[in-house]
């Protein structure tokens, strides 16, 4: 497909190094010619944002195992930014090492504690292999191949593999297949411009919001009557206690339906009219499940 | 204060090395003479009290930051034990080293990189100092005074530089004081022999159930007004989409009452009528918040 020499990148800020899952959500969201940036930590990447350093953020929000990412909503809230799309990825893990170095030699294997820690059967087939914690999965898969330990593996996605020039040695080790991540694409009210238009009709919407409750019995239920009485569908709802308020809560809602909407709109009226805070974080097409 | 000699030791096992949270937790459930059991995995941890192994288990369920343990939820439901208790210790972390290593001499600083990524603030205060991610937080502090490194500490809790004797350098280098993880205590119907008698009119009752609802607008609203028909509180509602099945939802739900009270087993059996599929985890006091 020939594009225009002029044609802007689109720059998706991600936590981690490349070969990270998050960069997958990135190319899988904005297409393979996104330029990926890497920062160290979340609020890096939404500093980013803030400073339009990067078009759009590509942040996990939710785990099939590990639930949700608490600090990510809290910096949605604190950064007051837009989400424009969902999307899930399988995480699995691969064992990979430089060419050259083949299982039998491998006794050191190098990757996140929490990716070691998914991959527990593996090992206890492999009792000869040493779990070696490092920063992050990706960045083994890049120190692999930097150093050339001759009995070190890293393990971490196939993109990375790829990314680094890694041999996979092993693919899926990881104990549990139902190992997904939900990634949100984030960005300004004005991100929308850099993405492809989409029809409203076209598909099935989705939109979260986050609200607090008054401490009473029953006031979560009276706030999901507004959804209930109005026919629409919820796909997460989620409590979180607030620290330093005991007994108050916040509550992360999805539902099918789209700003815009009659019924969207009357049932958030509704919720606004219930609630102690709210507010609404996105309209979205709903990704693969 | 005087202890007969015959009385049984109680056993909890928990995951991870001595010093860890969880082994904190324990201690605070069952008194400092509770004898504390390793297991490196929580499938581990859960095994060990199907086989009697351990008498109770101490599991993290959630944590302020980084949300529900997913896994452990399910790990519930599979291994079929009992909630008995639930606390909420904060987590911070502790710069240490072994005796005669000062700040200034430090270079290296291991630790979880979960624990060593909640430390950014203090590590862009000390650009001199390297991340090296271990395979634990407890354990790097047992490293450190094992192997000695004239330039190496380690970030853990004090409770794990009491255990292993090393010196704390700075205390609660954390970025957030608002890092809370909720344990509960485990363990078989009978377990609770082991456990001092409580009076229920004394405390305030939590219980938790886990259900799942048919895919329908509302199901989720009908099965909440079991709940709110009868004025009970809820203090935890939380969705999971269940892989596989799409668009079908398993739900966490805490709220306040006893099994054995009028108002509590209505809203069960009422429950029961609507869920799919309902499963009661325990009845427990409610644990500091």
């Amino acid at each position: 497909m020939k594009r225009k020499q002029q044609k802007l990148k689109i720059r998706a800020g991600f936590q981690g190094e490349f070969g990270a899952f998050s960069q997958q959500a990135a190319e899988k969201f904005l297409g393979e010619e996104v330029e990926a940036v890497p920062f160290p930590s979340f609020t890096g990447v939404f500093d980013g944002l803030g400073s339009a350093e990067i078009h759009f953020a590509v942040i996990p929000m939710e785990n099939t195992l590990h639930g949700s990412v608490h600090e990510n909503y809290d910096n949605l809230l604190r950064y007051g930014c837009r989400i424009h799309a969902e999307t899930t990825i399988r995480i699995n893990h691969n064992l990979m090492a430089a060419p050259g170095v083949t299982l039998r030699k491998v006794r050191r294997v190098f990757s996140h504690p929490v990716a070691l820690n998914q991959c527990l059967d593996f090992f206890r087939a492999h009792p000869e292999l040493e779990k070696a914690p490092y920063y992050d999965t990706a960045g083994s898969a890049r120190m692999v191949m930097a150093e050339l330990p001759p009995d070190g593996a890293a393990i971490a996605s196939a993109r990375a593999a790829e990314i680094y020039g890694a041999r996979i040695l092993k693919k899926s080790i990881e104990d549990d297949r139902q190992n997904y991540t939900r990634f949100f694409l984030l960005g300004s009210d004005r991100a929308k411009e850099h993405l492809p238009p989409v029809n409203p009709k076209d598909c099935v919407w989705k939109t979260s919001v986050v609200f607090s409750v008054p401490n009473t019995p029953g006031s979560l239920f009276r706030c999901m009557s507004a959804f209930a009485l109005r026919d629409l569908s919820l796909t997460k709802v989620e409590s979180r206690p607030l620290r330093g308020k005991p007994f108050d809560y916040l509550f992360y809602l999805d539902f099918l339906g789209r700003v815009g909407e009659t019924a969207t709109d009357n049932a958030l009226r509704h919720l606004a009219e219930l609630a102690d805070m709210m507010k609404v974080l996105g309209s979205y097409p709903r990704g693969d499940i």
